[in-house]
């Protein structure tokens, strides 16, 4: 039986990979008068007093929505908010597992940005956090920046903000693996989604400084047609230097490639075209963008990819239950650059010196004290 | 320590009466593969294909929304959606421990009847029902009335309907117990909101004719002042004589009294003004309109109140659980009047005739079998 297959018949025996289960016992009389009427009006009354009082008695305190539209689903696109339940219930069960955090699926029946901010906020207070996953570029960006804004609560765009600090805490020991500082590398991110966004913002925060994007049409730069308006505003802070042309262009002389676009799209001439030594994460899924095996003879260094059945698997579940398992129990009212900066440099952190080679970079998505140093990076730097 | 201090401390220890667990294992790669990438793209496909799959791969087949706005909460009145979060969480519990069926409270950041009806609209694929809960008349009404006409999966106000047939199902019981026959009693409603209008419909609709619905004003009567949409609506069928008066004229000569109102408004003067062994459910909540020693010396055969350290608790959690396991496990599109009609019997069937009583009229709230025929009623009824 196939890994599909076999999924396929786990799915219609759990039904749902998630369940509601009470704390509270209901097996008598008083029972029920304490976890319903009469007793349950004492902490309601309690919380109309002092609305902070919610965290103190209810769900609250650590419970987030995963909420998504279904626009961008793993590999699979727009495949609307039905299709896309079974994997916001995957989340949900990772949240749980790996940081203890509860975590319900919302898939909203609206693609409109708009909307989709308005019924985040009419539903928030529920929930410690937000966990949007899987929205298009560039709605996504508007709709987590409104957010923001908006609510008292984390809200984190997993595909953005999960992959680039698992991509940083991947970066950050590939530099010490091919003794490179950062400030000379020449980066080039191709996918300029929400993912490659987030990345290149994250290594510029971290104090990188000449950064490429490309997409589809080759290299994004200032002035060139058919950007959004978020890869315009990237134009201010990337390819300073204004280069145009194809992929192949931006990656001679390069020192780091990311990846989060399309399958076998990087051939081994491009990876012999940039520096010696060169780090590359090639993170499309399943299919990478060039194959380890191919990057490696071709003269890369260090390989990352998606997968677990090779080296160095880029996995944001290294990231996301540490974030909001960190942000409930510290009552973070935002994720905040430094945050993510630390969350990443915990992450590197947990690979030892003597540890650290070219296939070992990041630390195993089940290493059980990845969540919890994530947690404590973000409880460090709540103001 | 009293039941509300002792309330108010577990609430803390719980902190949460619900938690979201994983049925699904992630204790090595292979589980990822299957509960996550790259297996979960399988049902993914699956429902994209053909989203009736979503019930065979998803928590939609067992799961509900109890949505609140916090409106008219218990006792409480407007208390708001964070402090109507305890109570949401109790219902959550009772719909798992006593009908296995999974329930996510969401309690919503807006009173716009609009404003509810879409975001309910929009979160409502992750779910298989909607059970409104707390929301005051006659928002309520419309709220419920849009829903059903745009959504495809069940949704039911339990303040309406669940509290509306269990006063069927005691009422059927009550009649035998005092001989009575439905077209020949004098009912009065006191409390004309959501579950005062609810209960007028249910017992029409099982087939009693003379109703009078009073309110703080006394009673109500085509062309009063003050009336809204519904109250209007509802004298077409209720009060034909267009009597008017106060509450203690209604009651004069009357069968049946049903109070969902305020405590102790109720004398024994008023009772005794009844016609002899007469029936009177007095709600209210902690403090019923009459004490039932008062009603029964006074002239009353069956007393029901909401408490249950008196002889018949009219409880509605002897009805909502086992409402949507039907539902759920039927697929019922929707609640209907032959659902509910056949709920009421078949609670009021629980009772055998040799342990029918005027202090034994319905099963206990702990009755292991009520869940299951309420729920074979709704199965039984599903078109």
């Amino acid at each position: 039986m196939t890994t599909s297959e076999k999924a396929l018949m786990l799915h219609e025996a759990w039904k749902g990979k998630v369940e509601t289960v009470s704390k509270a016992r209901v097996a008598s009389r008083e029972d029920l008068a304490l976890a319903y009427t009469p007793g349950v009006a004492e902490p309601c009354r309690a919380i109309a007093q002092d609305p902070e009082a919610v965290y103190k008695y209810t769900i609250k305190s650590n419970t987030i929505a995963i909420v998504s539209d279904g626009s961008a689903v793993l590999g699979l696109g727009n495949i609307g908010p039905l299709a896309a339940m079974p994997v916001m219930e995957g989340k949900a069960v990772l949240f749980k597992e790996f940081g203890g955090v509860n975590a319900f699926p919302i898939c909203l029946d609206t693609q409109d940005t708009g909307e989709i901010i308005e019924t985040i906020v009419r539903i928030a207070p529920a929930f410690g956090g937000v966990n949007l996953e899987d929205i298009s570029a560039p709605r996504c960006f508007e709709i987590e920046e409104a957010l923001k804004k908006r609510l008292n609560i984390p809200v984190f765009h997993d595909d953005q903000h999960g992959t680039a600090i698992v991509v940083l805490a991947g970066i950050i020991n590939s530099l010490k693996v091919t003794s490179r500082k950062r400030e000379d590398c020449r980066v080039v991110v191709n996918g300029a989604g929400s993912a490659g966004v987030a990345i290149t913002k994250l290594l510029l925060t971290y104090g990188f400084s000449n950064i490429t994007m490309c997409d589809k049409a080759g290299i994004l730069y200032k002035g060139a047609e058919g950007l959004n308006w978020m890869q315009e505003a990237m134009m201010d802070v990337t390819n300073l230097e204004r280069k145009s042309g194809a992929l192949a262009d931006a990656m001679k002389g390069a020192d780091i490639f990311i990846g989060v676009s399309a399958p076998g799209i990087v051939s081994q001439e491009m990876v012999a075209s940039m520096k010696k030594d060169s780090i590359l994460f090639a993170m499309a899924n399943p299919v990478p963008e060039i194959m380890p095996e191919l990057a490696k003879a071709a003269g890369a260094r260090v390989v990352g990819t998606g997968r677990s059945d090779f080296p160095n698997q880029v996995n944001n579940v290294l990231v996301f239950p540490g974030i909001f398992k960190g942000a409930l129990e510290g009552r973070a009212a935002a994720i905040t650059e430094k945050m993510k900066l630390a969350a990443a440099q915990a992450i590197a952190g947990l690979v030892a010196d003597n540890e650290l080679n070219e296939d070992n970079i990041l630390p195993e998505a089940f290493d059980p004290r990845v969540a919890d140093v994530v947690s404590r990076a973000v409880k460090d730097h709540i103001v």
